[in-house]
């Protein structure tokens, strides 16, 4: 079984990530993060805001919505220009994108050829249908990746609206407000973090590309004049913010939009690719996105969007860089990153910052009540300074097992000794050593570890 | 100026809550959460997740998606009864909910009220509209408060789905999953906390009510028999939780759902109210939904749900008790509750562990670079730890005023003295009260404080 194979199944076994609507069939390209997952993605996000946002004192966060006024997305060129090339086998009516299509057959990137291109490709080379085998295609049309919606709970008068397809428009958007309240001084940035959603053909795999994800954006706002030099620095904090995620720097590489492929707000961009099992992929991202976005918004709306420089009182449009992270994305890149096989165990080795559990405690027997009060005083002593599992099923070798799979750094078994010593078992996840540790001193001992 | 007025005012003047898409003339019920909100907001979903989640052994958190097979909201009955009753005024074409006419108009609730009931009441206590004064309205009827949407970008095949109503929904979908994975054992809950959308018509009473929002909620599996004592039990847990969010308990009041206005679901419900400057309102909710959801997705989706006793290996179909907190209303909740007009002050005394910032750093003369470096250290020493403000605009005096609207329970001020004493001024938000404190005690003695 592939790599990829082994960590999507582990995902599911032991509830990181589930299919969306599994009892029904499932929802294509929909993913529900079990209790596993759901702990995992807390603690990435909340890492990247502290390495983003708390600890640099000009970066603000902000929170928008997902439903905006639908002009948003036409000054920002996204109702025009957020689309993907799609084609249709006449023969099986198999609808793929027209990119894929070649990537997968070519084993070639063709990010920013035009329609034309692509279709010329196709017909050149006379790729076939991989559902039917037959050559027998549309030609390739363009499709906006905007979801669409309506507002108004009065059919006759329903009114359109889009759910947004990044966060950055939002950062765009309270520019002026963020001016108004904070009168931040050049340069600055406004982040967030939050879902976004995109209408997207996809490969199935996994939660690398989904219908709805999890994005972290940040605009960092700057005199046009530094751009050269702002770039390099997000670049290399970028990086720095992946490999202290516990990747391995191997597995990164950073690959520059060539100019047909940068969006339409962008003069340049680079990918921080990660070497996934099926290749390398976009992870991260840092874009300079000059003042396409301000400059429209404020030409479409009307309302001032300069910034006044505090000491020349001079008037102007900032330029922006915008470093971009796939949260989403990025639970795989952890779950394929930490997937060590060894001996006897499968164990995922996820650093202990980020694992979705820091500690496991076992009653030794799940039948003896006087071991369960023990360790349920131990699991209430620790569970509000670290996430705590609770784990009773079945012997001690198969509950190992299972945290070992589950990335949980330390486990705790609480027998009868405990009663008498105060003192508990812990195991550790990667060298398996086990150490007898006093209870009272457990928030200490885990402390210093983390 | 009323209570609610000044509250949104201090809002949007200091940067928690802005009207969202405000340069395009806004969204109607659309908020963005500015630089303060957004860590208000973090810090209560993180309390939140810590206080029913974290710490408790058996409830397991989940993240499911909002975009669901649209089985799903068949099954549970959103469909056809997840509604509002609308009304339109043919005078002037004002749309608005039939129940909110009667509720201004006679001050008095008639939720559970049949569209027929309603309509009547319009009818013969003469309702006019409050918009252009005529009585001249259509009869009430239904509309769904489900968002609609399409999946699939080739238009000829596009698939309705809907956005989701609820977070519920989510926790009974993958009831099953944790039960292959996690084997738990009754009783034992599935949360999670999340964005919903609901297309509904407002009072434009700001975050009270609004298009998407943030909902955190838990089904909490019994065995129906215990039904009564567990709905208590939760009761109780919901009342501690609003309580420790710094609430009066005298503005808190449970008011429960008389059988016409209990959901098509719950046996039994109560609202927690709180006192909003407009009334006493839902804030959170406590429900017992029996085995309703279970039971008709089992039933709509063919797939076994029962659980199996480990001990008598009985299957049968777990009951649910419900807790439901509205965490945007809430921020809205903790403004008003903390909003403290003083003599020559306003102050929001929010408690500290919810504060945006627990911390906010002055270098007392923003133009002495070797103050601004020295404060810069306290930023970097302190923010990691807590979330720490970076406030360098104006005299010390207007940044205390700001840092008070802000809630922001301590300021630092790092002055000449400090370059030579490595000691600051650390002033108390309530007391108003000064200490010079050793910067290398800073840590702790904020550590102590919260």
């Amino acid at each position: 079984m592939d790599l990829f194979k082994q960590v999507t199944a582990l995902a599911k076994r032991r509830g990181f990530i589930f299919p969306g609507s599994e009892i029904y069939g499932g929802l294509a390209n929909t993913y529900d993060y079990g209790p596993l997952g759901v702990e995992l993605l807390r603690n990435l996000r909340n890492y990247w805001w502290e390495f983003f946002v708390s600890t640099r004192e000009n970066i603000y966060g902000l929170e928008t919505s997902v439903l905006m006024n639908p002009k948003v997305w036409e000054a920002s060129g996204h109702t025009s220009s957020f689309t993907d090339a799609l084609i249709e086998c006449k023969q099986c009516h198999t609808r793929t994108r027209a990119d894929h299509l070649i990537e997968d057959k070519l084993k070639t990137k063709v990010e920013g050829k035009s329609l034309a291109e692509l279709n010329e490709i196709i017909t050149t080379k006379k790729i076939a249908c991989p559902s039917c085998g037959q050559f027998n295609w549309t030609e390739a049309k363009k499709f906006n990746l905007l979801f669409e919606t309506h507002i108004g709970i009065v059919p006759e008068n329903k009114s359109l609206a889009y759910l947004r397809g990044e966060t950055a428009q939002g950062m765009f958007v309270d520019f002026k407000q963020i001016l108004d309240t904070f009168a931040p001084k050049l340069p600055f940035g406004l982040a967030q973090s939050g879902k976004v959603f995109r209408n997207e053909i996809t490969k199935g795999q996994q939660v690398f590309r989904t219908l709805e994800f999890d994005l972290a954006e940040f605009e960092y706002y700057i005199d046009a004049k530094t751009w050269e030099k702002e770039f390099e620095y997000w670049q290399s904090e970028i990086e720095k913010f992946a490999v202290s995620l516990g990747v391995n720097k191997k597995k990164l590489k950073w690959r520059a939009h060539d100019q047909k492929e940068l969006a339409h707000y962008s003069k340049r961009t680079e990918d921080l690719e990660y070497e996934f099992p099926f290749g390398f992929k976009e992870w991260f991202a840092c874009a300079y996105r000059t003042d396409f976005d301000l400059k429209n918004h404020m030409e479409k709306s009307g309302v001032d969007l300069r910034y006044t420089d505090p000491y020349t009182q001079e008037k102007f449009i900032p330029h922006v860089i915008e470093p971009t992270f796939g949260l989403s994305r990025s639970i795989l890149v952890l779950l394929t990153e930490a997937y060590t096989e060894e001996k006897d165990r499968v164990v995922l080795k996820l650093t202990p910052r980020l694992a979705p559990f820091k500690v496991a405690v076992f009653p030794l027997l799940p039948n003896k009540p006087e071991l369960v009060t023990a360790a349920r005083q131990v699991f209430k002593l620790l569970s509000p300074k670290f996430t705590t599992a609770w784990d009773d099923g079945g012997n001690i070798g198969k509950r190992y097992r299972r945290q070992d799979e589950a990335g949980t750094p330390w486990c705790i078994t609480v027998d009868f000794d405990s009663l008498k010593d105060k003192a508990v078992t812990v195991r550790d996840r990667d060298t398996m050593k086990q150490e007898r540790i006093k209870i009272d001193q457990l928030v200490n001992y885990f402390q210093e570890k983390l």
